[in-house]
């Protein structure tokens, strides 16, 4: 098999780190890659460049149309506009899938029994970038949603649920407020829900909902919302399962999908070996699937399972019930190559 | 003392249920009001008032300035906006305060030192009601956000901390994104804090905010937010504090204030004498409070709380483990009127 070609960013804060990590573990798994660095964020946005990222690096992904990235931090204040969002919104990639599983009885949760996957829209919401000052006073930013970006992200999770065996997808909107703009996608999950009837349906105003994803995040199998809730809503749901650090996602558009941690950069804790790199560890094995390394990616799953499962934990899922080991990033990578 | 006149609205679904519970309380517990009953919700609506609310309704408002309202329904589809927002709005109730508390070890919870206090802007935000189809396949909703709007809500949330002995106001915003509306109201809370500089004072991107309060509620003191965070994540409090069924809610504003419960109007629990009337209960104690009758206020508590202890339970928050027995509504508001 020749090498897949994919784009790597290493990122700001704790990104080069975990990105270091998830690549020695998928070399020593035996990836056929063929990865291209390129500089994107923070060492971007300070040369003067607000937008993050210079045309060498867009051509590489317009290239390979892989994309393995790292959290990127965006300097606050200035006119600096958030890489992540450009790169979901340039690159197409409307699906952003974020599973949210429980690890128990080796990683500590309060919902031992949690399987979610979230399913984002992603280009679309406040998510538009369209704000503007129009008084010292008043400020006001665009809620856009339109039925083409509806019907795309309910059709793909739909699809998601048959491909994956899921017997639910449930709606969450503020319809009874925005009646127009979540009433749309509420309209529109009803409507394509039509051609899905072998899978169970329902919607949830996104409050109520939260509440009951927050306290009893079993009762929900697949979940597909608007950009912000889900942004909102996949946290709560990474956290509870175990830890925000755990969840991987990928962005998925017609042409070119992205791969990252669902967390950020956490600059407070960077340099100091101590970030869990299975965020990241899981949107790389996502990729994995994406690009047909099958084999691969469960493996790689699995040594990461029997990792997790001897008590050889990060910081962030440490407790002395649960664990055996408090390790390091680079170590913990070590302990999973270890297991492959 | 002559009874302070305020008005009463029984609303819908279980409203009338949980209204008579709380009121026969309130008769009981020897407070001091004249209550003027109004009309409001699904019946006005039906008669073709899209509005909900008839002008008498208005006058009998702007006369009391004091609210008792149960939850309401809005009908689905058509031009019907939401009387919850259209009263808090023309009575400029720009402050909405749920604190979302844990009674454990009576009422079950995983999180039994949970004391939040959430204060909920009001007014501003999506709610603002600006919401429009461009075309038919493209719609908008506008996000709205005010210096006099933050700098209101904000400054009321230190007050709040201080006349409460609460050390820490928590900001939660998404202005990584939302760099001028959610970016304002940033600001203007560090700028408003610098007034209080005996109260910590915290930032968090509502992302992992809402994961770090729906996992760890008991790091937070009182929380200030925008209007649709602050929908979001006090249902998200509430439950995980027991039961949103628990939560009280006083909209207060500079003339006016309204008392509520948190939750919905629930129509397909009504006519059962099954609901938990110690959300609007919580409202009513929040009212008596504000109307200067702190005595009062203070017995119900206690008796609510003496009947919590003693294991008689609705059942939302009926467990085998720590409840003694399942009662429904009307016998909830007796078992609380015996312990006055
Ligand atoms: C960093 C930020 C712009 C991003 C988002 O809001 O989408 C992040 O929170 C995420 O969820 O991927
Ligand atoms: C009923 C609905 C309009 C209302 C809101 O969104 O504010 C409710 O959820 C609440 O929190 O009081």
């Amino acid at each position: 098999m020749s090498p897949t070609p994919i784009t790597v960013a290493y990122g700001d804060g704790i990104g080069p780190e975990i990105m270091t990590a998830t690549l020695h573990i998928l070399q020593a798994a035996g990836a056929q890659l063929a990865p291209e660095v390129i500089e994107i964020g923070e060492q971007v946005y300070l040369r003067g460049n607000s937008a993050g990222i210079e045309p060498a690096a867009w051509e590489s992904l317009r290239r390979t149309r892989v994309f393995l990235k790292a959290p990127i931090t965006t300097p606050q204040g200035g006119g600096y506009k958030s890489l992540n969002v450009t790169t979901r919104k340039a690159l197409g990639l409307f699906a952003n899938i974020r599973p949210c599983v429980a690890y128990a009885p080796f990683v500590e949760t309060r919902h031992p029994n949690m399987d979610v996957v979230i399913i984002r829209e992603n280009e679309e919401d406040l998510y538009a970038g369209i704000e503007h000052r129009q008084t010292d006073e008043v400020y006001q930013c665009l809620k856009l949603i339109t039925r083409p970006g509806c019907e795309k992200i309910i059709r793909y999770a739909f699809d998601f649920a048959r491909q994956h065996s899921r017997k639910k997808v449930s709606c969450f909107v503020k319809d009874n407020i925005m009646k127009f703009t979540d009433g749309l996608f509420h309209k529109v999950f009803n409507e394509v829900g039509v051609d899905y009837p072998d899978i169970e349906q329902e919607t949830w105003i996104v409050d109520i909902g939260a509440a009951k994803l927050a306290d009893t995040p079993e009762a929900f199998d697949v979940i597909v919302l608007p950009n912000l809730y889900g942004d909102i809503l996949s946290d709560v749901a990474a956290q509870i399962a175990g830890s925000v650090g755990m969840a991987g996602s990928a962005n998925i558009g017609d042409q070119c999908a992205m791969f990252e941690a669902i967390h950020g950069s956490a600059p407070r804790r960077a340099g100091q070996d101590i970030a869990n790199p299975s965020g990241l560890l899981h949107g790389a094995i996502q990729m994995l699937t994406h690009i047909g390394q099958h084999e691969v990616a469960e493996r790689i799953h699995n040594a990461w399972l029997r990792t997790l499962e001897e008590g050889i934990h990060t910081y962030d899922i440490y407790s002395a019930a649960h664990s055996r080991e408090k390790v390091g990033t680079q170590a913990f990578a070590k302990a999973v190559i270890a297991r492959l």
